[in-house]
């Protein structure tokens, strides 16, 4: 088994994503039984500033496919922001997976030695070679916004544990 | 720039538990303006049965020191989960950051194919080979408890960004 930057960035964010679809199943049967609307549990926050939780299934979403396109030199596919359902998001992830999936693993030979640029917030760029963009932004930054999907739906009540999170 | 397991692991560890002291950092001065106990704080939850705030961070460091024991082929040092203030979880982080940083990089060669064993709950055991679990379990585990800490935090009414996650 040979260390590769496909195997450190694909595997893991469709596993991650195919994650938060199950769990949005079972965010789907909650609200059913609890008489909730999508449009309410998709706008839940955990403070008034923070984004909603549809907020951060769409940048599970960016991130996924922001970090695949950029290691393997691509555009990233556009996808409106419009999701206001429960289906539409699960849509979104599934379309986002489709796109990982397609991208051959020889498109990412180089890739940790390939110069990433981003936006570091406040106006400014910063340039990362590739596998210090993975593993020290791109992987966190993909992470935080799972968890925090998760952490929201948490708050929100529904029943889901760590094994939700980590797949099988 | 070569890819590495260590390039893979220990960097991101070491800036993401330095990037929560400096959270905490900011914590403690929060506590002190606004008349909070450490204690207090400590104990946030997003739900009543999930972990509060001070076992999110020592979970933190048991992810970090437990990915890098196991892919360095060492034990873990034991560091009882007695931290009872936000100076004491940061001398925690502090001592796992060193921990960390006292691993040769040398101890991390061939751990994407050495096998590594851990409990997936329900008192199961699973086997993975070394980028395996790195990539699909240890660093999605390790953020989530970070991002999870920094969760807790924005929704007791602290005042950080994503750029206090990410680190600089």
């Amino acid at each position: 088994m040979t260390l590769s930057m496909y195997q450190a960035t694909v595997p893991g964010v469709i596993r991650m994503m195919n994650s938060l679809s199950a769990i949005l199943d079972k965010a789907q049967a909650y609200c059913g039984a609890k008489k909730i609307e999508d449009k309410t549990l998709l706008e839940v926050r955990l403070f008034p500033d923070m984004f909603p939780l549809a907020r951060q299934i769409q940048i599970v979403s960016d991130t996924a496919k922001g970090m695949v396109a950029r290691l393997s030199g691509q555009e990233p596919p556009g996808m409106p922001d419009t999701e206001a359902t429960i289906a539409e998001l699960k849509a979104r992830l599934a379309k986002t997976v489709e796109f990982v999936k397609s991208v051959h693993p020889s498109k990412f030979d180089g890739a940790e030695s390939r110069t990433v640029t981003i936006n570091i917030g406040g106006g400014r760029k910063a340039d990362f070679a590739g596998q210090d963009y993975l593993f020290n932004n791109a992987l966190p930054n993909f992470y935080f916004h799972a968890a925090t999907a998760y952490d929201l739906l948490r708050h929100a009540g529904l029943e889901i544990g760590k094994r939700d999170y980590l797949g099988n």
